[in-house]
């Protein structure tokens, strides 16, 4: 692939394949990269092909036995002058490890994974950046509040639970190894995902939307008076059923930009000199006295953005066009290619 | 009407006029025939007369003293040479038999309406499809689980009621005729509302997306603590009010095409040989388990699908231009009319 | 200002520059501007001027120490041939006083102004025009169900709180000044947005959307069991983060137009001749009957309409391209100077 310095015509656009992996918010990625002229391929397990092949978008599928085959499977991507666009289930489906050995040119920056995927390293980031997180509790005798438990390795809202006291965690705790899970306090406020872009090229972080999480069935539980709640086996769970959008206060916007641009920043530092780009996700609560407390940074597109097709209200605002976040990384790409500056953007 | 299998001018299409009730969602529906270039035509009461004459896409109102009466006037139905779009009120509007008695051309399978109207046959054809359902109680002597009792003749999410266990159960039905409602098992999980298209055309089933209603009081309760509640008369409804967007998981998507592909497949072997074609709603319940348990079928374009406007997520992945389930079904009108399959899509 | 009688030219309409203040639903009503050829200003404080700067459709920004300097800064306003568009945080900002005293051309009846901020005033205009209010509740001796206290000076939903009956209103405001607070009835139903554009140059009332507010913490508070709501410190609060789409039920269309026209018509009897035109919103409950209870109208541009851009479903059935409440108030002022009749619009 001709990732150097020089200026590319528009209709070299379409010698570029933007592939990514067949699941999360690929659809989005797949469906945006055709819109500013770039092939696409999706790549698959048979379990997931089906989906892809039903849009008309999606020019190329690459069936492989499980997606960490993709390390041995390379040639095709190569072939096909593909640029890597990951999203965030990019780690679950490969592991970092695996990530970082892929040898296909890949949006964004990899060293962010360490940083991304470490509890300890991430909080350590979030915190620099001046964030205020949730407390992290280490030990049963610390808990004086209302706390969530989230097991390693839990995916899309499984494998957390809520614990109203120390009681209550040592009892629903007991058995499972320490270390195996985090202890976090559980704030009482509105969840919030907030959807960024930074552009590297433009030098400009845009806020392209918000949404909230559709869970299962936590969502549900207050459609239940608390009179015929009692009684019931009702175990409070957050498995992800989808995302609803969100438009967010004017007046908050200035923090908005703030926090993002200060977890950018810091990005830097800890990654340089290029840190963060591209999409990412500041994911929190924000409780009545409108503090916005981050409990995750997701460093790549999140599904939650799949609501904002073809568009965002705060997209809106900067574009005239319909622009989706997987079409706001084409995009990106797009002017890459064109003023000979793809280099700087994938690794 | 000229519904043979002659080819058809595009310019022709003006000479058709689609007409539904004035309810549910036949601005939707108008609207879309109008973007598709067909002339329009909203059926109508005096009590609802004034809100499609508000509407600049709606050509013609004819109003009848009830809906009932329109089989007495379906003379100037057919002088406007029109096709009848039916939606999710138009049984409840009509009545199973009326529809079927109408002459004028009507965009569906009317067979479909004996599986869909009758509760035993409509879940004989959902388990045929291999489709999990809520447990149907049949005496109060079965309930070891939370109830949600239906009265029939129940619409728009009046005269339903949730009750906890037997005991509340007979309370609640005490005095009421037995076989003026049906009891199923209450799920404890997040309510979706899946919309697709099936296109005899291009024999292909399109995901169109997804809502939830928003229902009154049972919406609002958890904003009320628990304590709060305490004492308050508080009798849960399920009242329609609306209904919100949601994008749902990528992840998902593959049991969303199966679960509608199975319904399709299932509907030609009992009203052979089209089955259900057109606009149809899978209504269910996501449980923690991701089990998708769905308790309704409705065979025709639903309210939900008026949050969808001008397009939606999904319909955005197919078209590149606004699609909303109105004006799809019209793109599939126009599409028979200029290839000569008008009569396969109408009766 | 040329606000006379005489036709101008389409091009004229980039010689007049639409201003607000710097908050609230300033990004929408800019933007819209600029989509009408208007040349934008926004009138910012230092701490919001940050936000105004990000976006490429804003042209100018004219920095004030507070948003009351506005009175000394009006030459700047004059210069720039600004029309002013008020929006839900106008009064909040200047106070009802300084707002009359402006001399910038207003985008508005500012009689109105005296009927919406008063609250006596407002319950006199809303019940004469037949909408159902919430009782008002002017003792403890009086309370009989669930109340909402609203503190006098309360913005975006912070300063309320429930009170469950007579007992605890008195104990919650203890110490707290008598006439410091209003006292209603407290509704168990669906709260609802209700978005409207009387256009006083067709005579024509538009119905442009619904949205539902999303507040910390009472929207998050059914995500708690009730069984884990014990014994924890919840305090329901009302704080607004931010806004969510709505669609309503079509059925329920017929009595939004009437309500709302309703509105209108008896402001041109207390306001008269123009009475209240431009954006509005009807902000009530819908109770199970089916019933709409009004709490309050906002005579201008509300921030839960920030969720409609590009569009809603409702402007799209009007409008055949993206139309936002804030474009919408700029097509009518371009239309308005287009025809020589800006001077019926401002004041």
């Amino acid at each position: 692939m001709a990732v150097g310095g020089a200026l590319a015509a528009p209709e070299t656009i379409g010698t570029y394949t933007i592939a990514t992996l067949g699941s999360h918010s690929a659809l989005q990625i797949l469906r945006g990269a055709r819109a500013e002229g770039f092939a696409t391929l999706a790549i698959c397990t048979e379990a997931s092909e089906g989906i892809y092949r039903r849009y008309p978008f999606v020019d190329q599928i690459l069936v492989l036995p499980s997606f960490p085959a993709l390390v041995d499977r390379q040639d095709t991507l190569r072939e096909a002058n593909a640029i890597l666009v990951p999203h965030g289930s990019f780690v679950a489906h490969l592991g970092v490890e695996r990530n970082k050995q892929l040898q296909i040119p890949y949006f964004g920056n990899k060293h962010v994974l360490d940083w991304e995927t470490n509890r300890n390293a991430q909080r350590h980031w979030l915190e620099r950046a001046g964030l205020h997180m949730p407390r992290e509790i280490t030990s049963a005798q610390e808990i004086d509040c209302p706390v969530i438990v989230k097991l390693h390795g839990a995916r899309g809202g499984s494998g957390y639970f809520f614990a109203r006291d120390a009681a209550e965690f040592t009892a629903r705790t007991a058995g499972m190894a320490a270390g195996s899970y985090t202890v976090q306090e559980a704030l009482i406020g509105a969840p919030v995902y907030l959807h960024y872009f930074y552009s590297l090229l433009a030098e400009r972080l845009e806020f392209l939307g918000a949404d909230i999480r559709y869970e299962t069935n936590v969502d549900s539980l207050g459609r239940l008076p608390s009179e015929n709640q009692r009684g019931l086996p009702i175990d409070p769970s957050y498995v992800v059923v989808g995302n609803m959008p969100l438009g967010v206060r004017e007046s908050m916007l200035h923090n908005v930009y703030h926090l993002g641009e200060s977890v950018v920043a810091v990005s830097r530092m800890l990654c340089p000199p290029r840190g963060l780009f591209g999409a990412f996700c500041l994911e929190g609560i924000i409780t009545p006295d409108e503090q916005f407390s981050v409990f995750e940074i997701s460093a790549r597109i999140v599904a939650g953005t799949n609501v904002a097709l073809p568009s965002s209200p705060y997209a809106d605002l900067y574009y005239g066009e319909p622009m989706s976040t997987g079409r706001r990384i084409a995009r990106e790409l797009r002017n890459a290619i064109l003023t000979g500056r793809l280099a700087e953007l994938v690794e």
